[in-house]
């Protein structure tokens, strides 16, 4: 069924480590597609010396079949580990980093992947290798010719997806548009529908402000701007609310809906990493690409200790391949 | 041990059938103390005729002894059920529903109760009796002659105090000031010492925005506001923070913090409602009289149905008993 490609992220972050525990731990897997590592060989095997794992770790080239019980590395740089610090990237793992996210891209149009998990990299390192990108999505959306994406947060239990991310509280108001509304509801319902395979899915938006302003009491960005967009919807999904926010992540996990619109950050987080802390999964909505990835940073504070877990890097593989199975029934491609 | 008083709360609400649910589960149960009914004999036992619940409802007067297998009801209104609607309330049944709260107060200070729970009343009801009070707590303060007082919500996994309430969004930032937080984090850990019987609470208090601002990148209440007042307690307790919110209560409920201080409606209420739907408790701390109360609303949609749960009261019950006995420890008053 084709292979997904598990970029390594930063290498002297935890990417490395929680790869090699996610092979360690595998089992024929679910999912049909086989794992590929897209990163370094080196790196590889010197952090597999380091945590005392015994792993075979193979060369793998695109096409090539994969040979069971090894860890296939599409090796695209030549670090050498023992130049290298834990949780201290700089110019030279800031481009092998760029350049494995840039390789499974290429690959995946190729049709030599069928999809992508990223593990995590950081702003900062990225910078240093002369990329200007705030960060792993917008590169991503920018080398697959996306002009929109959307950041949703993807568990058994909570689907989340952001009008607002990386913002103050105090701006949140201001930023919180009927066309900003409306382009996340409009992503959500179809991400759900071709990448998730619902045909009718439910999404709840919720309110800005609690109980959902009260009648006015408590804000009026409610009928203002929120109920608006959701009378105007005419899409294939039900979509609904605006839902107080203290009781709809609730009414979701319960199975009343499939996915929420969240108005700011920490009201999808909170709800979110209370429910999935470390099996989470990042999904960027919107591209031409199947991308997940991990929803953790590079904890370069763990970095190389064997402390770090690849619970989220499981999901995010499965719901890769998951993805990946539903656009070929979607889309036919 | 003495007895608890439960007050009936709106008569034409769910109060009269969840604390019937209440007494035909309840075992002898681990408080020691009594739970009596202040409310209307007639309402409770039409009540118990509607829902078909086989229960001996006996007036009760303080410092008589409780019948057991018997609902103890001390009788102060003489509302004639055959007169109510469900989910209507008038100025009779809120006139009686005020006299509830009123009776319980006295009754306290009396030493004839040792705590009160309260079951829900609405504003309007209040209002229609003539009584202009916002809600139920600030009634109380009156009542009890408390200048300040805090609410929390608590349960077993998760408790919760909220530095600003009925608040829009767009106001928050605004209102959450030095002398807010602090007032909360001081009323939060003397709760926690006197009320919870906690030696050494830890209390966490959130930040305000994304990432706890991010190094002023998202917002800088944190290092204006928040910082200084964490840094200047010097109480018994520890305090810490500003944590990021989308994992501070995470951390609270797998057993790190105590409470958590939260700055916002929502941002408090959705990991709360999250972990403790139906079973949530909401304390008022800084009362003078100990008083905790359902966390959920007269529920007049449903009023008389048969179909709302006592798992709130249950738990309202018992972590009322619980703090009863902890002041008596604390203060031995």
């Amino acid at each position: 069924m084709g292979c997904i490609g598990i970029t390594m992220g930063c290498p002297v972050g935890i990417g490395p480590e929680i790869i090699l525990k996610f092979f360690a731990a595998r089992k024929s897997g679910p999912s049909g597609y086989r794992p590929v590592v897209l990163g370094d060989l080196s790196v590889m095997r010197r952090t597999a010396e380091l945590l005392n794992m015994d792993l075979e770790i193979a060369a793998w080239h695109p096409g090539a079949p994969v040979r069971t019980g090894t860890v296939p590395v599409r090796n695209l740089s030549d670090l050498d580990p023992g130049e290298l610090a834990w949780g201290r990237p700089g110019i030279e793992t800031g481009r092998a980093m760029a350049g494995y996210i840039e390789a499974a891209v290429r690959m995946i149009r190729n049709n030599e992947l069928a999809a992508m998990v990223t593990c995590p990299i950081t702003k900062k390192a990225l910078n240093l290798a002369g990329y200007d990108f705030p960060g792993h999505t917008e590169m991503l959306a920018a080398l697959s010719g996306a002009d929109e994406y959307l950041m949703m947060l993807a568990g058994d239990r909570l689907r989340v997806a952001l009008v607002t991310i990386h913002e103050p509280i105090s701006r949140v108001p201001e930023l919180v548009s009927r066309q900003a509304v409306a382009d996340c509801v409009r992503m959500t319902e179809r991400g759900l529908r071709e990448d998730f395979g619902m045909e009718e899915p439910r999404i709840a938006v919720a309110a800005l402000n609690p109980h959902g302003g009260e009648q006015g009491m408590f804000g009026r960005e409610e009928e203002k701007v929120i109920a608006p967009v959701i009378r105007s919807w005419n899409g294939p999904g039900r979509v609904s609310g605006p839902w107080p926010p203290d009781t709809v992540f609730h009414r979701a996990a319960a199975g009343e809906f499939d996915a929420v619109v969240a108005m700011y950050h920490d009201q999808g987080l909170i709800p979110f990493k209370l429910l999935h802390f470390g099996d989470g999964v990042n999904v960027t909505l919107g591209l031409p690409i199947v991308r997940t990835s991990v929803d953790h940073g590079t904890a370069y504070d763990i970095a190389g200790q064997g402390r770090a877990e690849c619970t989220s890097l499981d999901a995010a593989f499965e719901m890769a391949a998951a993805i990946a199975r539903n656009r070929i029934r979607q889309r036919g491609s």
